[in-house]
């Protein structure tokens, strides 16, 4: 079975860093035809010389959508981890798809992104050195019916990953592992 | 098997026309897993606001040759229709590609293209009204390696189509069809 898997939440948020994870979780349970179309290597390859307005915002993530769409349809499992913010561009992603489209939304607060700033580009977001940075001089619109809610300013990688895991197995997308029995005779 | 089935030749010699014919043929073969990407159709979804300046030329062929390579990579085979020009950008895609790439030259002359002009368009071409135009203002490199070559100025579509699932069929890439006796007792 496949699916779109769509991460969604600020920069620094976790989402490149779940989507590897969730990738390699999925492959060990035997998935062999999956793709994760990480935000950075996307604007590489399909959206070099796009910037950060609204409309080049939404250029991006439509594109991703078309290739993650294209993917999914043929049975690939297509992982993204855009930070997408605007709730209309996702929801524009989630309709054109025709495989099952699962958001997941990496609900770190500014606070607890800002406060880590693994990039340290909230630093300088705060100073005014970058402009358009979502969450600080740009808006980021939460979903509101995200199919699966991770807080990952709390949450260890380990605990969102077996979150979504467990999401995926609710919706009907990935099986269950055997139970394996260590108590044998 | 997958792989990608990457067309080139001038505007009007039919690679759309063969792409969608021979996506047909395959998935009368069973081939369930395929897409095809057309040249108009890849610059709606990834390539808009590139014009036709050498430069941006290549980045649309590097674009379709990374989604190619994505489908191709999980087991998906992808046909790419596009004028794709240049033997350099040819080539790069085929270098990236870890799947089997199979170059296809639809290799109609300008004669037969601008005599047919299906879209009105060499005309407007000759006559300087589209500048940047391939084989009349821009250059068209045809390849010196295609592993099939079609000659779409002569052949009919039914003629072409053979040729090229024979040329799969010769590269291992999809089994020839079993022999239907027609002659039973």
């Amino acid at each position: 079975m496949s699916f779109i898997l769509w991460f969604t939440g600020l920069s620094g948020a976790g989402k490149s860093t779940l989507a590897q994870s969730v990738s390699k979780a999925l492959r060990e349970r035997g998935v062999t035809r999956l793709e994760v179309l990480d935000g950075d290597e996307v604007r590489t390859h399909i959206s070099a010389g796009l910037g950060f307005s609204r409309e080049d915002r939404r250029t991006n993530i439509l594109r991703i959508g078309y290739v993650a769409r294209l993917l999914a349809r043929n049975g690939t499992v297509a992982i993204t981890a855009a930070i997408s913010p605007y709730t209309e561009d996702r929801d524009e992603v989630r309709a054109a798809s025709t495989a099952p489209f699962v958001e997941v939304f990496a609900a770190a607060s500014l606070d607890a992104v800002a406060e880590r700033d693994v990039k340290g580009l909230y630093k300088k977001a705060f100073a005014g050195e970058i402009t358009n940075f979502t969450g600080v001089s740009d808006p980021y619109e939460a979903p509101s019916k995200a199919e699966i809610v991770v807080d990952t300013g709390v949450e260890t990688v380990a605990e969102s990953t077996q979150k979504i895991l467990r999401g995926l197995e609710a919706l009907g997308l990935i099986a269950a592992p055997r139970a394996t029995s260590e108590a044998r005779p």
